[in-house]
């Protein structure tokens, strides 16, 4: 049993990765914190969890974080930044859902996110949270980066033609749709019911955050700086990311094969049969990514579709399957969970 | 471990019996029947299910259901009732889901089914499984009548009221919320998303099939008949049902306390403090009935408000309680799914 | 052409308010003012009125309101009952769509609203604007309160059978169920679409403000006080609301006749054949209340199905038939909107 | 007043079509014809139309459409090529809302419809009712094949690119996404609510119908072939199809402009301000096209987003647009409609 803490247990990915430990055999949650709700039981504020989840929140400096084994920042960009280094210090390791770790580059970092940052030295050691890339450095990492949601549908669809060289590096475009969970639980005008029900739209053009993170993770793989065009859009559903990703082929190649091959280890990604369309409702709630690759009439464009549950595999669930990774645990525990659908 | 056969897989309690089956710690599933797809593989029709139920549908005569030590039909009415004698006398244990066994005057069951009954000796010897009424029958029962949806939240939200004799029983009103899952896996254009999203209507009002059924079991308590108006309205949304329930009191009681005393000792159902509103989102993909009870402006009505995931505590989840219950296993065994929220 | 302005144009009533009155063949729109976003085009925030809508929001100081013939308030409450006296004493009509005029008795309205009333004297002379009660008082009236939107779908459904008292007057039921825009177009969690969608729960079942309103008028029309119970619920749609009113029936009476003949000559009400379910989609962005009439099992309980367009007939619509009564207008100008299905 | 006949009154289309027609002052309604529905007053069908559409359903035998000035086919592919012969001979004009005449190389048509056409003289002869395109082709048109849904804005989107040579013609993306009414009214599993709700997906990447009539469309405007990847999505909404296309710019052009000047004089396609993002309920029940257009982060793709309303511009509302230019009435006339939103 490890200690775990969570900084900022009153959103969405607070609430999940609650629900994702609750279960989890080898957790013992300690303490889950909220600056504006300190007091309140958990489970009065998600009735869901009742009768699971017995805590009350607490006040960040009176939960004893720094005795955890690790500590989840589920807290908006700019937080995690300020106070990791030093449970660090203390021994705790850090796994980071927000922003503040995932863009090396702390300049361009500044740039998209608008802020100076707190702890550039962190972000130099901090390791990208994506397990079907980077699962060796994962293993030992003490600032843990998990993989914004869009990056990591994205960087999934795109990993086995990007290591393999089979597109045009420069012009990669990524048209992602997403429920509107992925904005979070605050009060916008924007994501009210009324606004965003039978209603789509895409947003961020000109520029979204997690392009730089997409970038920056292709780029890596392809050891070549990568061009992409990536739109987002906001679809009436409360959870899923469906990203539909468009490559011209550079090579022949039998990319059904490929993207088996590559990921036949993988415990989360599931590339389906040929042919296939996956639907985000097939992973709901679960950790699963679901992949089909298409070669639309035998043309020299490839369409790659990816789906996850953006709260999941998009945030909570791929923090828990790092967390087990990190701990050395069985890197599906506490993830069995079968989607839900209907 | 026990041997589980499921008839009729291809509807939404069937997929919702295979996602509850397929992480039970004491169940081999050996086989899920389909006249249409037999040879399917059944993670093709419900992608899912994938990596987790490896079966094809099997067409019935070939499943050799006969070796099961338990048999869920998750048929359409009319399908179990010619099919479970022969089992039952192979020594196999029935559980249907359908509403074949639910009540117990075969004639008024011919009249509201609109079919002549092929098994009224059967009708007789069901045990109608509802765990929080019937538990000790419910360990021996051959045949088990899982009840409806709507039954379950109604008679769980009067049924503090009715056996503590504190509201008037000639004049219930039980006005019902159903998310559209309700009407099955049928190609039906009143449930197509076109029609149902966006949309809110009542049905049935002249008479529903639940009607009787929750009349029987109320009664059933109360030991004298119960007079109920009840009418059920199809919500734009996939699970949940939510029976808001209206009763004259007759006499002076704590009814908070009332509720808190009658339900202590139950693993799904969960009164929730006073002054509650407990949404369907809190018990979604689990097993819980979550109930709330109000006595609004000190008046003489009391409104209770229940709610259930339909095609869990509604159907299938119950099943597999009521599997839990007849097979001696810890009846939460299957069944510790979180509530999934957002 | 009269000369119209909106005070408070940023919510949900004010852009439906815009929706009708750009199309009405005699109202010119003179002002639509917000505090908050002065200088900011009309169609900017609502691109849906681009093309339509060419004013820019204007400060209310600036909106030289004195000089139209009726301005609506399209405002939080609190707001019309500070500024109604003044546009009064300038001869200017006021239609105020929030709840500051609507309850008679001030100590009431101070009660359940939390608010000191800043204009007593003109809840006196207001004409309480449900128009198939009122239409010769709305006529002449220079403050007309604007019903709420649960208020015209309860008292429209129970009119008929409390007109003919034909049901017992103490222990009438409205369930009412309304879509999220009821809630207006306020940052707030609870109506977030995550929070909202796939969900449904009842809200202010210990008291509703729309409770006393719903009393007063079924009450004046009764002669007697009449007891209610009000149980509104939030569906995950955008508009619509559907009232499900139950009634003991005291003496026998052809009440689908009683209803036909009723609202024989209303342009809004539309009573449907005998057996009926109306949905809410059928009045959808259209000023219609269609309302069915049923006596279960020929018992002697009576339900009354109504439905409304919350944001319609429920508030701006309303409204605009409250306008051309006030100014002799053919009460359907404006209102010819066809519902919108599916 | 010109004489309307509607054959195939049953679909979202057919009720479309019977909304906006209604309220046109120029329109006679003669005839709705429905084989299997024949008798049945078309307001029982879709309650909406009450007390705006008198008329019953016809058997198409029985509807005297030569009688007609213009037949509207809302029908399945394949019947208005079986009966628009013996129409134009009678002197009636035919504007089919189906695919029958929108592909003018017959054999392609053949091998993406799958059966042969009935009609290929008349193929010859139709015009393609793209009035931005079309217009004075339109007037005299005897055959009107009005536009897919897809294509209508596909199309609008790429035009002013296309027209102006200043993308690459080789290498177009066309990400659409449509509501799911788009369908249709037809009882199929996979549209039902509990299906396509909290859902998203795509569909058809290896080939979709539509493809082919954007592309005959878009190279007839360049005067050479291009080529195009097109993929659909299902989204969890009504109505709408938001499509979102990339090219790749091949010279510096001030694109704004270009499209403002595009489209200056269209009533119903709107250029939103550079920066836009369009929502689909912003033209939602109006027959207009609001599109923006991105070049993100300065680099060489375009982005370009044009949304419709599937049931208006994307069907009903462009050929009632159509008949109004056959006519000569104003282009605008019955579609003054301003869209609902929320």
């Amino acid at each position: 049993m490890i200690k775990v803490g969570v900084v900022g247990g009153t959103g969405y990915t607070g609430v999940e990765l609650l629900r994702l430990l609750c279960l989890h055999p080898h957790v013992r949650l300690t303490a889950v914190t909220s600056r504006g709700e300190a007091g309140m039981p958990v489970a009065e504020m998600f009735p869901s969890l009742r009768g699971r989840v017995d805590l009350c929140f607490v006040a960040p400096q009176d939960a004893a974080l720094d005795q955890c084994d690790v500590v989840f920042f589920a807290t908006p960009n700019g937080i995690a930044m300020k106070q990791a280094a030093e449970l660090v210090a203390a021994g705790v390791r850090v796994i980071d859902l927000s922003a503040d770790f995932r863009i090396r580059d702390v300049a361009e970092w500044q740039k998209w996110y608008g802020m100076e940052h707190a702890a550039p030295q962190l972000v130099a050691e901090a390791v990208y949270g994506l397990p079907e890339v980077n699962r060796e450095a994962i293993r030992t990492a003490r600032v843990l980066a998990n993989p914004g949601c869009y990056p990591t549908a994205v960087q999934l669809g795109f990993l086995p033609l990007v290591e393999a060289g089979v597109v045009e590096l420069g012009s990669l475009v990524a048209d992602a749709k997403s429920g509107v969970s992925g904005a979070g639980r605050k009060a916008e005008v924007r994501t009210l019911f009324a606004e965003a029900a039978d209603n789509f739209q895409a947003y961020g053009v000109p520029g979204h955050r997690h392009l730089p993170e997409i970038r920056q993770g292709l780029s890596r793989v392809a050891g070549q700086p990568v061009g992409m065009t990536f739109v987002p859009h906001l679809v009436p559903m409360i959870r899923g990311i469906h990203a539909t990703l468009y490559g011209r082929i550079t090579r022949e190649v039998d990319v059904q094969k490929l993207f088996e091959e590559r990921f036949r280890d993988e415990a989360f990604v599931d590339v389906l049969p040929a042919g296939s369309h996956p639907e985000t409702r097939s992973v709901r709630a679960s950790n699963l990514c679901r992949i089909a690759v298409h070669r639309p009439q035998g043309g020299d464009v490839l369409v790659v579709l990816s789906v996850i549950d953006n709260l999941v595999k998009g945030a909570a669930g791929q923090a828990v399957q790092n967390m087990n990774i990190m701990f050395g645990f069985d890197e599906r525990c506490g993830l069995e969970v079968v989607p839900v659908s209907p």
